[in-house]
């Protein structure tokens, strides 16, 4: 009697510790996954918007991006993909089509990666668009 | 005898109930984190550099950046600054010095929130930079 007594009451504080543990270590995951971004070396490939300029999202999204992502290893923090809906007032051109942006460990690490792919990467532009891609580095600051 | 026994049964129950329940919840979470970005609306406020073109990037960071954000309420989800470091190639022109982007749910209600404010918004610009900048918005694809 007085065992199960005391099972009953290890269960029980068990099952506080696990009902407890469950929210600060959910909090620290949200913490470091902000705080994680700052300083990280964003590489953005633009993709300028002219008449006649065209550009595939779902090639880029499916194919190019995770190819080249392919190449980037543990260095490679995560890509975004962004699609290019208008300039500030109604009247501008759309200044890109797409941007399509590495956030880095480090810069000179993702440059080694890149050389000995980049005429991989340059012979699949044709497949998703006839654009001249810029390229801005830039840290996060926020 | 039996009671406890039932008792201990319910709170080994619970106990797997709350520690099974911990981690499913924690990667919907991360997961949510990453999917919420697809589909918001990025407006992007680009300095772009030339000879001359100067930024403070200490006043953006600390005054000009949270007063704009202190006026889109919860349309707001967050915002990024970033620091122009270079082009793609070393002999190319840095494009941007900075780039300022608030992720928002709704461009229309991001555009009613900034147009009674835009006096005061302008007039902060000569309090960190002489350049003019330009405005893209955007759709986070991925």
């Amino acid at each position: 009697m007085k065992f199960k007594l005391i099972l009953s009451f290890l269960l029980l504080t068990t099952c506080f510790a696990a009902f407890s543990q469950a929210k600060p270590s959910e909090k620290s995951k949200t913490h470091n996954m902000t705080a994680n971004e700052k300083g990280l070396i964003k590489v953005s490939i633009l993709y300028p918007y002219a008449e006649g300029k065209t550009f595939n999202m779902e090639y880029y999204e499916t194919k190019h991006m995770p190819m080249v992502a392919g190449f980037l290893g543990a260095n490679l923090v995560k890509y975004t993909i962004e699609k290019g809906l208008s300039a500030g007032a109604p009247d501008q051109p759309l200044p890109f089509m797409a941007i399509g942006t590495f956030y880095v460990k480090s810069l000179s690490e993702y440059r080694a990666a890149i050389a000995p792919n980049i005429d991989a990467i340059r012979a699949d532009f044709a497949n998703y668009t006839n654009a001249i891609p810029e390229i801005f580095v830039s840290e996060v600051v926020k």
